[in-house]
This record gives C-alpha cells, structure tokens and sequence, in this order.
C-alpha cells in the first residue's frame, strides 16, 4: 500500500535536510518544503530532494497572478511534485498557478489551524473551496486537527486530494484525519526532531494503514 | 530630497539584478525583492543588494506563526530593512513577523490592485487595516492605481509608513499616490526593462518631487 504520509522537512541546514530526505523519500507519499528551506540557497533544492521523493512545495502563494506565475514556473522546472496556494488571494491569481503549474497538483488553502486562521480564513471556507474548484484546483489543505472540518471539506470536493497538516507535535491523529476523509497527512517536527525519523515514519504508516 | 521611490527587481538572472541595483541604488529609497529572486540561490541576495540600497522584502508572508518568524528571522540575519507580509491569515501570524523582526520595518497588505483582490481581501481592508496597528505594523501596502483608497487608508493610519504598488505599468501615477498620501512608490517593469534605468529613476524622481 502505497504511503500516505508527507513530511515536511523544515530544517535549517541543508545537509541535514538531504540526509533525512535520503532516509526516509523512499517511505512517504512526498516531502514538503517551505519558504526557509529555499532561503537556504535557492530553488534546486526542490531538485536534489525530488533525487529521493516527490516534492510538494509548501509555499503559500498569495501575489499577484504575473508573481505568482513565476514562483509557480520555477518550482514546475525544478522539478516538483505538486504545490501550495493560498486562495483568498481570488479567482485570477489562484487560476495563475495553476496554470503555470503544467502536470503539478495545485492544492488550495482553504482553512487553517491556528487561531488566527479564525479571524479571516476559516469563516471564507466554503466560498474559498467553491472558488477553488472553479479554478480547478486539483486538491486541498483542511486542519488535520479538525476531523469534522475534513469531512464537511470531503463532502464538498469529490474527487479532490485532502491533504491535512497540523498532524503529530500539532495535535491532530494520523488516523482520525484520514477516517475523516483525508488522503494525505502531514507531519513535520515529530519526524525530523526524532533521533529516529525512519522508525517515525515506519510507526506513522503503521497507523495510517490500521485506521483505513 | 531623499527618494520616495522603491525599485521592484523582478529579474530571473541574478547577474541582470545586481547590475541594476548597482546603477541604481544610491538613486532610490529602496530596492524590492520578491521570492523569484531568492528562489534563485537562497536569501543570500539581500545581503548582496543591501551592499547598493536597503531592501524590503515583498514576501507577502502568509503562514502559521513559527513558519513566518523562520522567514522574517532568515531575511533580519541577511540585512533586509523591511519585509512585506499578509494580514490576513490573523493577528497571531502577523504578530509572529512583527515580533521576528528587530529593527526591520514591517508593511501589512491590506489591499491589493489585481480583480481578484475584489473577492476576499479589499472588502476586508478596514478591519485588516485595525488588526495590523493592534498588532504594531510600521506600514501598509495600499494600491496605487486607487487615490481614494490611499488617502483613505492614510486617514486610519496617521504615524505609519504608507507603500503603494501599481504605479508605472500598472497604470497608476507616482505624483498621484504621493498626493494621496503615500510616502514610498513602488516601481518596477518600468524601470528594469528599460534601457536606460537611470534615467528611468531620475525622471520618476523628479515626477514625485514636483507632485509634493
């Protein structure tokens, strides 16, 4: 059974994020990178990381379409897998991304989980996923610590690709999120913290699979 | 007269960039970066360009807090004199820019010029604007095709630092932001795609200081 667990390498040194990307890419569904990681020294980081895994880049687009086109046509040369975008942006620059994003999978942010996401973003939640898929997003990030929230989000996106973070250090259960309808889990510090990311993520599919 | 203006270098060749904010540097408030630039060889390039002008950061950061102080810590440690982020992912995660920054200036987007900003984000641009002095913003990014709304914005905000995009390609005009109420304009295919840059910046220079 192919694994369903991403993880996200946000570590500060290059080298360590290879090293664990080298471990564990062959036992995850993908590894996710975020914007520290292409401070680090660019944009072929995606690349080397794509050598072990595919790579979803987490990065929250939210300019302008022209801007965010351009982010989106270097993380499609480099290589990725799939990448993040934000929605509350609208239609046009959503609809910019993934047009730039050739066969990469576009997943759009449609909730969070922090408190602040409550402020503006969560109450937008269903005109965010109606938009999105308008614009033909290929899947979505829901709150993995909020299985109701994934299974209204489910309800409203047939044939869509959840995907959850806020799984492990966050709260959230690797199994609830996927009985609740996601079909990918993230997970991050309890991974890459762990003096044993492999038995980690050996441990996370473990759950994964018994819980489906 | 110090310069009111801010070059955005959207270039994809770092040599191209350099050479520009070279040229140009001494002869502007500031240079712009956007994550292209960083994309690609890492955050290194603020340094670089801060050796020619300062450097604002148009990261338009929209993470959970701990991501968005990763990002605001990398571009503080690289010598960046302001950085860029959303509002809308909350007070928390605005807050987490603001308390990362030091002694970089903070500019909060509560208003964008693209049709989709129309959907989600400027029908919020009071309450955005509220949330952000709460939570200590130097500035705001207010559109700079839209006088109205500058000076609007300039109203609920006296003592901050208003930044305004849009003018030049765009269609909007440097002297009519100035009169407005904007204290820096934002400028940027204008001034890289053309031949003589320099020129560009002296003539745009002279437009702002003749509008105030």
């Amino acid at each position: 059974m192919e694994s369903k667990l991403v993880v996200a390498l946000d570590l500060m040194k290059e080298r360590d994020l290879l090293e664990i990307a080298d471990k564990i890419g062959s036992k995850v569904f993908a590894i996710k990178l975020n914007w520290p990681a292409i401070m680090l020294s660019g944009s072929r980081i995606i690349r080397d990381v794509s050598c072990y895994s595919r790579v979803i880049c987490d990065f929250k687009v939210a300019d302008i379409p022209n801007t965010n086109s351009l982010i989106t046509e270097k993380a499609l040369e480099m290589g990725a897998w799939g990448i993040i975008s934000h929605s509350f942006t609208g239609h046009d620059s959503l609809r910019a991304v993934i047009e730039s994003a050739g066969d990469m999978k576009v997943f759009s942010v449609v909730s969070m989980s922090h408190p602040g996401s409550a402020e503006f973003i969560n109450p937008n939640t269903d005109r965010l996923v109606e938009m999105s898929i308008r614009a033909g997003a290929a899947g979505f990030i829901a709150p993995g610590n909020n299985p109701a929230e994934i299974a209204r989000i489910r309800k409203m996106s047939p044939g869509r690709i959840i995907m959850t973070p806020g799984v492990g250090a966050q709260g959230g259960k690797a199994g609830d999120a996927i009985r609740a309808g996601a079909d990918l889990v993230i997970v991050g510090r309890s991974v890459y913290t762990s003096s044993d990311p492999v038995e980690q993520v050996d441990n996370l599919n473990m759950e994964i699979d018994s819980s489906v």
